[in-house]
């Protein structure tokens, strides 16, 4: 090897490695968020509102960790980790800087509902962890947290598949309508799951954000009172320090459980990409539709080994973060470690937390959601449909589940578009003002271009731009042309040219006279006496540009040719300007057009001369046949 | 009762009786097209084509009446009433000139799954027709049509049921690519199933049109040779003649063939629709796919009471009609006559009529479905997705089912339009030339006739239109703006609009400079020395023509809003012409824009005039400043 060779060799070898190197790099920023964000961290002016939101976070973490453990039928304690793990995880691979990852009562209450299935055949039947002596908790709240980690489990496997196929770009599809409607359906099934126990207890329903000390006064007020033995007031009870070593949960239930992790991952997802979204907006950041999907599938995948619940970003917790003037995702770190404080040294405390109390903190928690009915105002303003279609989609919510609306959301949004394109305009007719412009302008300035070298005898004629206007069409279509508006793109064609016809001739002779045209096409027979053209003959011409037309599909393709070939038999010149590349073919193709040349054009201005030229040769003609 | 009020009352009835007379005749006319076309039934020119037609398309409905009725599984007797009956009463109810309803293959294929799955039950567990004693055919044979007879009852009553939520609007879902693909698909599936016939026997494939005169051929070649007791070829049997009276399909399995039921109805309407849709664009007619579905309903529900199996139209058949000559359905009619002539005196002539005849009728009878294979070059050339959509479908429908490949084919098309569309293009930005020539003409047209009456100090100073245009942008939306294009849209108008400012500021600076606009906004800061524009705090505008914005929805609207914020925050003037009144207030509402009466504007040249005020307005300010 000569060192030339083996010089460019190494240069090679080098940059390939650098670019393996910058690619890594690249990759990992992409997917971990956090080092973009945490190197140029501005502790001066960040790290003071982020620890306020950070203590203000941690309460609700607290607070709707229990609630929403009980709300998913699980032991409180597994609420505590399921608002400290998911939040580090997605900390780490989220990009919302707003979005508090947690409990969530629309999951809880999915996986309640195979918590509460499984559970009693599982006391007898199955376990779901071999063994089940943790935390001196009895076997039975261990087989039911076991059912939450493999519904969360299998939620997050769903959902970083959903990744992996890069499912994130469909997001388009889930509208704020069908989104609005789902979490507020999904809100109303929380909400009347805990009516019970605000009714039952005979305590008022709660209003307004509740603070942490309030909550301590309600539970010291109950100690005081030793209300669960003199009243009888359920109370959260005992909740043991310190976190378990951490286990996978159970696989052989995993079938079991695929309805509810299905509807998990998408309504966890979907609920949380909305907030991520809104925080991006307001604070001008972007967020990655599949990053998202990762950075969920993971705080759901890896907490599920931690005995957590399923987990995703809750409204509440959001607009406290926005309100509290959080900046980054630190503020749910601080959060967290807040949280673990709580579990180690503060849980003891929390015996005496009367269960109504967590009630309320869940609805107090859906106030969010629940407020969107007010969003049906502004629907019904904008668009009657989309109003319809929040309300249908609340209706399948409440009657089925939340991933059922969604589906029926997503299938209603997409079934109204369809309807609803093949009945719009296809076609604009470009104004008189405007051509004449153009045919003054660009008529002159073809000809004296093109036409040179050519029999000067017409060129030198007058050309009275009037009286070729009113045989020469303009229309442009702006529309994608497929199956579903090319019906639509032919009839409003065809009635643009047969509204010029009748516009040149008397409207009660225009039948008469176009099947004397048919019949006595050859024989240059004329129509009447009244009508005002010169020359009977004359091609009437339509110029079709189709700068527009975005993409087409065979139906469209076909219907021009269907377009071109009435035209032909109307003797009417059907010219088309600015087709792609691709369309020529297509139409060419689908027409058998391989010998009519004189139908793509470059440019309007093009076609315009090209029919200017032709009209000129015929009357050239004609004046030599007289 | 005065006279005058009586005589007013009876105008009154007599103008409501004659309103119901003629909305009868109307109804009756639309319901019956046999009424619109047999009284101006022209004997001379038609009757000798249509009679002829008549003849040839009685050969094939006999033959293919006894094989489909074979492929079936029922005895091939009934497969004579199935060309005799629904072709009878597609005449009076249908549209389509060319189309001769009868057996049809793959309908048949479709009730077989029915009959084969139900009757060895049936043979022992129930019994479908209570007295099987008909036209001395076993037990066996009555149970078998009987089951085919509900399929035929079950999927007319689903077609009615179409046609009563007029779900024939539904059919461009239909392309023409998925139709030919199901239909092709299911093709295979009929040959394949006859294979075991064509070589079992040893018989050659046959080819090329089967005539009357070669069948009889075959039929007595097979009775000299008394092949039945030397060979054991296997041949038609005894056919008994006569037609049995009318009897109910047995209902209580209607619930058993639900499936087969609904095949029968999609898959036969659909291959039926395509074929009339052809002979309509052939001869220059129009067919309304609600009445087809009327029509094929009650060809399917009435035959079922006289021991028909499903019916449909026949791409061979329509082939046969085309090539005959045939002008209307009466030729349909005279081989009605045809076929109950040979039921009741031809059929035991069928009895030496081999079975593998009949199954390579069954082959070349599916010949025109095959032979789209063709169509797969077309559709590469024509449209690459297309092409793929087609190899899918028909994949699907070999792999599973034809209303399986029918519903996937449906399905894929939609997708396709929904992953495309969020690509396509948006905007159309409008070219110089034109913009100038309007600038020049309608701001100085509009300034003359707007602005008198005020300070005529800048209105005397000349207009630079082109200092103008570079301020100035027009663009164009010509799309509906609905959720699958609402986020390109926003792209592509802030690209256009960033562009924009790019084109006049030198390309290094624009950060910077945007950052000291952004800073220094009040200030009256300069960007920098080298920036062209005389006047920094001078705004840019976009004026947004909407006139080709042809819907709605709540996430367009938001859009659109968000797009005149993000405009507001760069300081550059947005503005929209020609909205409909309808967008206006949903802007209005959406954007809480009460106060801003600025935005909206008849039409273009309006929108320019204002803009011009305002720059001029402002100038004078500066100056007096100054």
């Amino acid at each position: 090897m000569t060192g030339a060779k083996r010089k460019k060799n190494s240069v090679v070898w080098r940059k390939i490695n650098s670019f393996h190197c910058a690619d890594i790099k690249q990759w990992c920023l992409r997917r971990l968020p956090i080092l973009e964000w945490a190197p140029c961290y501005n502790l001066k002016e960040n790290l003071i509102p982020d620890t306020v939101s950070g203590i203000m976070l941690a309460v609700q973490q607290v607070t709707q960790g229990l609630a929403f453990a009980i709300l998913s039928s699980v032991h409180p304690v597994f609420g505590l980790y399921g608002s400290l793990f998911p939040a580090i995880i997605y900390a780490i691979f989220g990009m919302g800087r707003h979005v508090a990852t947690g409990t969530f009562a629309l999951t809880s209450l999915i996986s309640a509902n195979a918590v509460e299935r499984l559970v009693p055949q599982a006391s007898q039947n199955f376990t779901t962890y071999s063994n089940s002596g943790v935390l001196g908790l009895s076997d039975f709240e261990m087989q039911r947290i076991g059912v939450a980690a493999a519904v969360s489990f299998l939620g997050g496997i769903i959902q970083i598949a959903m990744f992996v196929l890069q499912l994130g770009s469909a997001t388009f599809l889930l509208t704020e309508p069908v989104i609005s409607a789902m979490t507020t359906g999904a809100a109303t099934h929380v909400v009347t799951s805990q009516v019970k126990y605000l009714l039952g207890m005979k305590m008022p329903y709660i209003s307004g954000p509740l603070g942490f000390f309030y909550i301590i006064a309600a539970s010291f007020a109950c100690y005081c009172a030793n209300m669960e033995y003199t009243y009888g007031l359920d109370v959260v009870g005992h909740i043991p320090d310190g976190i378990p070593s951490p286990r996978a949960p159970p696989m052989n239930i995993l079938s079991e459980v695929v309805t509810e992790a299905f509807g998990v991952a998408l309504v966890g997802y979907v609920a949380s990409l909305a907030l991520a979204q809104g925080s991006a907006k307001k604070f001008k950041y972007s967020v990655d539709d599949n990053q998202e999907f990762l950075a969920h599938g993971l705080s759901n995948v890896i907490p599920s080994f931690f005995f957590c619940i399923p987990s995703a970003a809750a409204m509440g917790r959001t607009a406290g973060l926005y309100s509290t003037g959080s900046k980054t995702q630190v503020a749910c770190l601080i959060s967290c470690i807040l949280v673990l404080i709580v579990i180690y040294a503060v849980g003891p405390l929390l015996y005496w937390l009367p269960m109504c109390v967590l009630a309320s903190v869940i609805v107090v928690g859906l106030k969010g959601m629940l407020i969107q009915f007010r969003d049906l105002k502004k629907y019904w303003n904008v668009d009657k449909i989309d109003w319809g279609i929040w309300v249908s989609t609340y209706i399948f919510t409440i009657c089925f589940a939340a991933n059922v609306g969604l589906l029926f959301g997503v299938v209603c949004t997409i079934a109204v578009v369809i309807v609803r394109f093949p009945r719009a305009k296809t076609l604009s007719l470009k104004n008189m003002k405007e051509l004449e412009y153009k045919v003054k302008t660009e008529v002159e300035g073809c000809e004296s271009s093109q036409v040179e070298g050519m029999n000067t005898d017409f060129l030198m004629k007058e050309i009275d731009s009037k009286e070729n206007l009113q045989q020469v069409k303009f229309i442009s279509i702006n529309n994608p042309l497929v199956f579903l508006n090319a019906k639509k793109f032919h009839a409003d064609l065809m009635n643009t040219i047969q509204k010029d016809n009748a516009n040149n001739q008397p409207p009660d002779d225009i039948n008469k006279c176009e099947q004397n045209m048919l019949l006595n096409l050859t024989s240059n027979g004329t129509c009447n006496g009244e009508t005002p053209q010169p020359y009977p003959n004359e091609k009437c011409s339509v110029i079709l540009d189709c700068t527009g037309l975005t993409f087409f599909d065979y139906t469209g393709v076909s219907t021009l040719v269907q377009a071109y070939t009435d035209c032909k038999s109307q003797n009417v010149d059907f010219l088309l300007a600015n087709c792609t590349a691709s369309l020529k073919k297509a139409v060419q193709y689908c027409g058998h057009l391989e010998s009519d040349k004189h139908i793509f054009f470059e440019s309007v201005s093009a076609a315009i001369g090209a029919i200017h030229l032709n009209k000129n040769l015929s009357k050239c003609s004609d004046h030599s046949e007289v």
